[in-house]
């Protein structure tokens, strides 16, 4: 027998699941749209060079790849060359830079686009850890000034206002400042990179964690008390732009610090524009996983979750991959699986997604063109209507009827169809009565 | 330079594009709700064996397989085995099959289930022939009566009639049927499998090359006669029953043959509820190409285009592969790409997907917090609004909203602002109008 089960770490999803995700998607379109956010489609697939750059990258364990086919696997594997030339992607954000550099001509500039999609990481699976998984993501491209950043904060806060959520904290903090603080630590430059990695486990092993990985991986030596005195007494607390006042004081940084002013641009705006409805802090230790932000980066969260709900920030160097033009970029990426999981749990879904209008019984084999055409007059009026699949055998029937959650069975015997007539039952409440045929459609509606 | 294409036989979608075909999925939900159908979704990524059966499959070499990592790939490279244990899916009927017999306790039964989404075949790309496209599936599991076939003929023409299509010609056959066809035309039981391929390319090649195919393949000598026989005086001319029953007296076929019995009932449940609506013929050399279906086969077409918009039929033995339980099923798919690219040249879809309702102007720097918060109150109301990302340089902005297609522009300077106004600018006509501040939102709505 084969084994019925998904690849490990990947999903099935039941209907009420896929509702659930379809709901959150459809609610998240509307608002980018709302926000003048453009849909893009990219392949699963892409070719190995455009997912790692020319000279490979720290996600090459990540990516599902591709086996070559036919001829080219034989050459392949004789010469001991790379066995495949193509992957899955692991994210949405390099596919947009290759997309972007092709069609550029027949996009407008600034480009805002919002793309949804499965993407794929080959990790070791764990709880809220998958290796296909959705993401959601709006970016905006050709933009320099922080006028993007804002405006992918407000439409990334819109898009989960739209869902329910409030109380949203945006925790801000810049690539170039984190090297200052990087630099401040005693990490060298070239050390850098590997040093972001570490910095963003923050929020699962602590200071303590960061701090040991750095010296266990020869990065920095003594740096948990620095680190220390970049968080506590806790610029991360402060009103904003306080905060930013703070770190510039423990950084010694110049006032003219481009990094300094884009930050401060974008409290500025983004409190004039949502005030009270959004808290903001500088966060100097925010790192962010991926290795192509240049810029401000950013977090939301919301009142009683301990994690963020959604990141991003500017990654002006990623486009260039594909082309010899220089091109600005913003991007935020909103947690579609957290998101998701989080509503179920709160129950925080419409009740509704799976509503079935009315079970059509089915007398006997003779009359289900009858019951066929009585359900097809109630579908033309947008109700959503299960037919019986067998014939006879009411209470078999019925049982179906409430297993699907029906609101009413129609059944139509003889009797009833001498007089014009179908008794409409309702399965809630037991309550059944003896309706017109041609009112049937205006009492489920009416309901 | 990495090259910026998408990989051969795979596309990117503009932003129009990608509208068209989520406007298209979401007529097709809506209806498929409508009939009680529920979604679901599987990972894109199967294990090779789901995919392909214990015994292999003709399918194989269509299969985009995963390279397995790291020891694994090392001992099967070693070992000289099986380089990928798992593969993009070739369509959603494998997936179900895996997916009901893994979930049933959780399912109803009888399941009727919708489900798009991306497939993958290494086919060799053509017009209109992708190596990722999109499938947009129905399928009834558990029910072996004819009425789950009506019910997804129904469901497909009602999804088809949903966005704009009419004159609808539904072709039936039956695999039982095809058999006694292909033993008329003297092909051995072990050959049929085979020659089932080959009718199957009826529609590009027509009856000579058939005929050739199955000559130079070995599988019959002299059959073209005896195929315009079946074809002609044109069975499929004829209306459906009495194509049924001329059919049955050129194979010679008992009257209780099942596979007759079953197309009679399906002719006439589906006339009865829809009338003149559909077009039913027989034709005796339908195929169908997939392997596994075991009764009724069906395409469905409108008129004026000349190949199928979709085809389905039942498989009763394919959802056994993941289990001891026989399970019967039939399914439909609807030819997505077919009709995007259909619906794209007639320039059916609707005119307004990349509406955008209004372009607000950033006067300058200081006034951007003035024109986000006006943007967020319009947006607030369910109007697209897309706001400038520059400050000042109002040509330029112009220029932005022309090229977005926005219906108006919203230009508030220094004197209007201290009005409490602001300036509705009609991009079409090129008229403006002072409107209150307040009043802009129900001036949008109102045109």
């Amino acid at each position: 027998m084969i084994a019925t089960g998904p690849l490990q770490g990947m999903r099935d999803f039941l209907p009420l699941e896929v509702r659930q995700r379809d709901f959150l998607m459809t609610a998240f379109k509307a608002v980018y749209e709302r926000y003048g956010f453009e849909p893009i489609e990219t392949p699963l697939l892409e070719r190995l060079d455009v997912l790692l750059g020319k000279g490979g990258d720290e996600n090459e364990k990540l990516i599902f790849k591709a086996l070559k086919r036919g001829a080219a696997l034989e050459r392949a594997l004789e010469a001991k060359e790379e066995l495949a030339d193509a992957g899955l992607r692991f994210d949405l954000t390099v596919p947009l830079a290759r997309y972007y550099m092709e069609h550029r001509a027949e996009l407008p500039r600034p480009f805002r686009r919002y793309h949804m999609g499965p993407v794929f990481r080959a990790d070791r699976p764990g709880r809220g850890r998958f290796r296909e998984f959705y993401q959601c993501d709006v970016d905006i491209i050709g933009v320099s000034e922080v006028s993007a950043e804002v405006e992918v904060l407000l439409a990334t806060t819109g898009a989960l206002d739209a869902v329910g959520f409030s109380g949203f904290s945006v925790r801000l903090n810049d690539r170039r400042l984190l090297k200052a603080v990087l630099g401040h630590l005693g990490v060298a430059e070239e050390h850098q990179a590997s040093a972001v990695v570490a910095l963003d486990k923050l929020d699962k092993i602590g200071l303590e964690g960061v701090s040991k990985e750095l010296q266990e991986r020869g990065l920095a030596a003594d740096v948990a008390e620095k680190l220390k005195l970049l968080d506590a007494p806790g610029i991360g607390e402060l009103p904003a732009a306080q905060g930013l006042e703070l770190l510039k004081t423990r950084l010694g940084l110049a006032h003219e610090e481009p990094a300094l002013i884009a930050l401060g641009r974008i409290i500025s705006e983004l409190s004039e524009v949502r005030g009270e409805a959004v808290a903001i802090s500088i966060e100097p230790l925010l790192a962010r996983g991926m290795g192509y932000y240049t810029g401000p980066i950013f977090e939301v969260g919301v009142e009683g979750v301990p994690f963020s709900l959604a990141g991003g920030g500017r990654y002006d160097g990623l486009v260039e991959r594909f082309g010899k033009e220089s091109v600005p970029a913003v991007g935020f990426s909103i947690g579609f699986e957290r998101i998701a999981l989080l509503m179920s749990e709160r129950g925080a879904f419409p009740a509704d997604l799976a509503r079935v209008d009315a079970y059509v019984t089915v007398f006997s084999a003779e009359d289900r063109g009858y019951s066929l055409k009585l359900a097809e007059s109630l579908r033309k009026a947008g109700l959503r209507v299960v037919t019986s699949l067998r014939a006879g055998g009411l209470k078999h029937q019925l049982k179906e009827a409430s297993e699907r959650g029906a609101r009413y069975a129609i059944i139509a015997g003889p009797d009833e169809r001498a007089r014009g007539e179908v008794q409409l039952k309702n399965l809630a409440t037991g309550e059944a009565s003896q309706v017109k045929e041609g009112d049937v459609g205006s009492c489920l509606q009416v309901d």
